[in-house]
């Protein structure tokens, strides 16, 4: 007898009642466990922990045994709901109302969770009785509860927990919200890397009766930051939009409306294409930096150590795959695209290929977070024809 | 009998033993009360009040009921120490070492404080016998306890207050520390003017990852900042440096590196000579921000309510006798000069002609403030020679 086929919708709203604001598992995982494991799906539920951060449950699934692996990647933790008073739905509900699904994570990321897992247990009970050997190859899910979060417990941890074993994943489908406006108009083929760094001009203190006794480090700063933005870093490459440096914020403290103060420090991020590094770019805003500053501005610029490098899966089969798939069932051709923030895909791709495709946006960590149910529907058919599609070209 | 010569070191000593930190009385004015009052002074003590500002005492005495009126101004209110193990000798003691007396107010102002009284009484102890009729003018003081606060219930509404009784000063000697190295090589015969204000640049609030969507109000500023300061004000005027604009604090405030911030908010002091005015002034500050901004930077400008005028005390008779006092005691021909911050001068000269002469300043504010013994004594002759050569130019 064939299993019924899997609800991602059922999924989606059990997951949602789970209220797994990060760093707290709030049952998420111990849900998709139980699934997985009735589906025959070897399940390893990983607790991470480092200093000064909380510890954080993981959860990596495996059915089969052979290779290739394609693995699903995603999170379940959400960001907290902000004033409960806002929403329209209680955040942890899962209220379903004019076709659309209500909660915390619908989108970011617990739809695109539930639309992978549904099409995992299809094709595990689809192919469960006929034994290892006649599958064509394996497919893992590899899920974290610190995306949210400092991100320290989480994937980059778990991908190594997994190396240590020699657990090898081929391919990675990263089910994060990329659509833009509508479900299939775009799948993220790589990232802009991200680096941070804060700059601190020093002067002077004194009073401003006396400026030539003092040296008003705010007049450098403001030097530095024209200089800074002056010049483009650079106008975008075959696959990127061109490098953006944004200072992010500027302060000096300072109460007194007579006082010169002494220090004044700014905060920013630059996000890059495959022109450049960490190393690279660090180097040219300090070439940029003492260039503007010459002999009369003293600064220190400190980077923060967690930069990520910019990458990209460059289209060939298997981004065809995924795109052919998308297509298949929502009739539209997917733009390959870049932009926007980081994700736990700037880890994976150190080890695989990896590219990213879910469900729109536009509501995540907003009130009254919301998702069509029929496009977690359709989510679920495109899952499904990545994986038929990628044994089709990959499997034994 | 002729009554013994006023110490000006045991006033100052004495003075320095009451802790009159602002609004703090600490038993100052009682002591001066005590000292004029027996050398036939009519003495007012006046406490000032208004609202959201402490209770302040202030005094006012004078030595005859004729004019001329000779008025000599200060504070005998302090700043805190701050860190008592940082001083050599506690604050609040007086102590004489090396030639020097420490103290807390040594030079800011109780020493130019004791030294006015100290001529002051000898004057009246010289005079007090021979009944008002034989008396060339009077002499007054005009001593306030709100200094250094926000200075609301001082001198500004204690002149209010002797005006509204027809107490009419003719001439003011503000006691302030005027002196750069050493006794005598400067006197304040103006100052410049204060405004100061707040500036807001209005972006849009988003993520560095999508910077099309926000509108970095930093950037802005900058453009602004450096608008604001890119030509001088002026090039200054005969008894005027050039006008000047610092900018004392930038603050935005934002904590994350991946969000582009919603506003940025600068704060800057103009100190400025006698081109301009408050109103002038900030016609052009504005015009300067408007054209700069032009329609793509959005801001907002506030101006202090409380700014201040600039004065001069222009070089002739009144200013020669000060000179001449000072030349005939220390042999230096004084600097006339319209430096520095802002005083009680700015109130004064509303009322007549006004300019500072004191002590060397270097020390205060700072931990052991201090003055050497002979300069408080010297400065007690040239106040007495201001009066004598005073009422020769003036007197009836
Ligand atoms: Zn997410
Ligand atoms: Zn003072």
């Amino acid at each position: 007898m064939m299993a019924a086929k899997a609800d991602p919708v059922d999924i989606l709203r059990t997951l949602i009642r789970c209220p797994s604001v990060t760093p707290e598992e709030g049952g998420a995982l111990a849900c998709l466990e139980a699934l997985l494991g009735a589906a025959g799906f070897v399940v390893h539920r990983v607790k991470l922990t480092g200093p000064d951060t909380p510890d954080v449950e993981n959860l990596y699934a495996r059915f089969g045994t052979k290779g290739p692996n394609l693995c699903f990647a995603g999170h379940t933790d959400v960001v907290p709901p902000g004033d409960l008073t806002h929403w329209r739905f209680p955040p942890f509900e899962g209220a379903i109302h004019g076709g659309l699904i209500y909660g915390r994570g619908a989108v970011d990321m617990k739809g695109g969770v539930a639309a992978f897992i549904a099409a995992g247990l299809d094709f595990a009970n689809a192919h469960g009785k006929a034994g290892d050997g006649a599958l064509p190859g394996s497919i893992s899910f590899l899920i974290t509860g610190d995306e949210e979060g400092p991100a320290i417990n989480g994937t980059e941890k778990l991908l190594r927990w997994l190396a240590d074993r020699d657990e090898r994943i081929d391919h990675c489908v990263l089910g994060e919200p990329s659509s833009r406006a509508v479900l299939g108009d775009m799948v993220k083929i790589g990232r802009r890397g991200s680096l941070s760094g804060t700059l601190t001009v020093h002067g002077k203190q004194g009073h401003v009766g006396y400026p030539h006794l003092a040296e008003n480090p705010i007049s450098g700063m403001v030097k530095l930051l024209a200089a800074l933005t002056a010049e483009p870093l650079d106008s975008g490459t075959a696959h990127f939009q061109a490098s953006n440096l944004e200072v992010v914020s500027v302060d000096v403290g300072n109460p007194a409306f007579n006082v010169i103060p002494a220090e004044a420090r700014a905060r920013f991020n630059i996000r890059f294409n495959d022109l450049w590094t960490p190393a690279t770019l660090s180097a040219e805003i300090e070439r940029r930096l003492n260039a503007a500053a010459g002999n009369g501005v003293r600064f220190s610029l400190a980077f923060e150590a967690r930069s990520s490098d910019s990458f990209l899966t460059a289209p060939g089969e298997f981004v065809d795959l995924v795109t052919q798939s998308i297509t298949a069932t929502t009739g539209r051709t997917p733009e390959l695209s870049t932009t926007g923030g980081t994700s736990d895909a700037r880890f994976i791709k150190d080890y695989c290929p990896v590219v990213e495709f879910g469900l729109v946006g536009t509501t995540m960590h907003a009130v009254d977070e919301s998702t069509p149910v029929d496009e977690v529907e359709a989510l679920t058919r495109v899952y499904a024809g990545i994986i038929e599609r990628y044994f089709a070209a990959f499997g034994r």
